[in-house]
């Protein structure tokens, strides 16, 4: 007997508001009947009840379980010791995936396993490359669903455009962005940037404008835009309250420079 | 009297599968009276057919109109004139805010105004433009809704992530990407390329890899991947091929450098 491959939906969901859902991300949660979600331990538990709440105002009652998958342990420290850090990740995914593996094989022949990603799959999320490690373990039949961005969020809301005319869009991470910066790199958005890094920035290019957002999509969502010099410490501040008010935040940027000269 | 400013929605609809569209962007198209369509009078026109089928599709019957505005007329070429090239855009530019502005002037008082944006309204798009000019001529008060972009469409389809871990992600033209080009970037994904232009790295950068796509979204999709040098050729052809049968032909396509080493 010749085992059909499991059906896999890694589905973005947007956000956190359910009407961020695309039509075709509800078509493939209906077909689900259990997601996996990854029990990170954290103070993520909020974005755990976010997720169930959106199956529940998507889906039918009944229709679907809800599996929590704790996470394994994390290796050591990126700060400590990189080539430590890089096996220590290679190890912790690999246990990650193997997790992930045993659950899907024991389920019910023929059930249909979804992941809900926040935001857009293609964007800064493990999901497709946990799927991508078990699928060296047990056959998958994967399908992706688009999601909105919390980019797409924070442009919308703010009601701008990413590139300027003709110009470049640059994502990049908080831990890269002073390295990076450079007005050639056209508006550069930052994820995961825990610290504000931008603040180094004011004083490199005062032109800079910021527009940053908090909880995009969720019903705390925080807007400011202005020059970076200007607004950079109302931010911060902000930042700060909102985290110890929530317990978490979750926030983006884009930083541009209006007088940039066009390049070519 | 004072006039309450006109309501203006700004939506983004995903690259032509109803099924792209978000649940918060059916609800904005609920709430317009009235959308106005570019008419660019090019081959085009499926586009603007896709549109009206998406709307028949997700709206009531007799709830909604579609107006055609048609395009003014274009200034110099880019190529042969750069300054008359610029004056030429912001004349144009003028004039199409004048048109539109008119145009929604003469709408009865109290109706919503819809724009169905292609893909996400944050990338390469002028809409927003368009609607930020109007303003300065006449009261709007504007809503954007995020929508798929043919970005995410390419990466979902693909299923792959577009940044590598922890590395960024750059957003180009054709027009832009050899000048711009540097495995440093990240992911490259590269729009508005009628030429393919990608083609001229491949002796730069002989481990280029690319996940390209046409009419992403749409029936007439059409995938391909590989090492840049392997598959170029046979892209070209097949884009030749398909822009012979429809009519037009629009695609994407993300380039990147597997082996490219971490920078920091
Ligand atoms: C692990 S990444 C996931 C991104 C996600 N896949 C997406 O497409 O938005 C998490 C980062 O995304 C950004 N982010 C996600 N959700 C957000 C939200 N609701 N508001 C602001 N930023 C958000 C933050 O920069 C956060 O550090
Ligand atoms: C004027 S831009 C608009 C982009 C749009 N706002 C978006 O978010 O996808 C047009 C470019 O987007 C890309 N594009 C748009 N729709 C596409 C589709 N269905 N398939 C492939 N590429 C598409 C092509 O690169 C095309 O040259």
């Amino acid at each position: 007997m010749t085992l059909s491959p499991r059906q896999v939906r890694v589905i973005g969901i947007g956000t956190g508001s359910p009407a961020h859902v695309t039509g075709q991300a509800v078509e493939a949660m209906r077909e689900c009947d259990v997601f996996l979600v990854a029990d990170k331990g954290e103070v993520k538990d909020e974005l755990v009840a976010v997720r169930r709440a959106i199956c529940e105002e998507l889906l039918d009652e009944g229709s679907f379980r809800i599996v929590e998958v704790p996470d394994p342990e994390r290796g050591p420290d990126a700060e400590r010791d990189k080539a430590a850090y890089r096996s220590g990740v290679d190890a912790w995914h690999a246990a990650r995936a193997d997790r992930y593996a045993e659950i899907i094989e024991a389920l019910p022949e023929g059930e249909t396993v979804g992941f809900l990603v926040w935001g857009d799959p293609a964007f800064y999320d493990s999901t497709i490359r946990i799927v991508d490690a078990i699928r060296t373990r047990i056959p998958l039949d994967v399908r992706v669903v688009a999601g909105i961005s919390a980019i797409q969020v924070l442009a919308a809301e703010h009601r701008i455009v990413l590139n300027g005319i003709g110009q470049p869009v640059h994502v990049t991470t908080g831990r890269r962005l002073l390295d990076e910066w450079s007005p050639q790199l056209g508006t550069v958005v930052v994820m995961l940037d825990g610290h504000l890094t931008c603040r180094e920035l004011v004083s490199r290019d005062p032109g800079i404008v910021i527009h940053w957002g908090a909880y995009l999509g969720l019903p705390q969502q925080v807007l400011r835009s202005g020059r970076l010099a200007d607004v950079i410490d109302e931010i911060a501040r902000l930042r700060a309250g909102l985290r110890e008010e929530h317990g978490w935040v979750m926030d983006t940027y884009a930083l541009t420079v209006p007088s940039a000269p066009p390049r070519a």
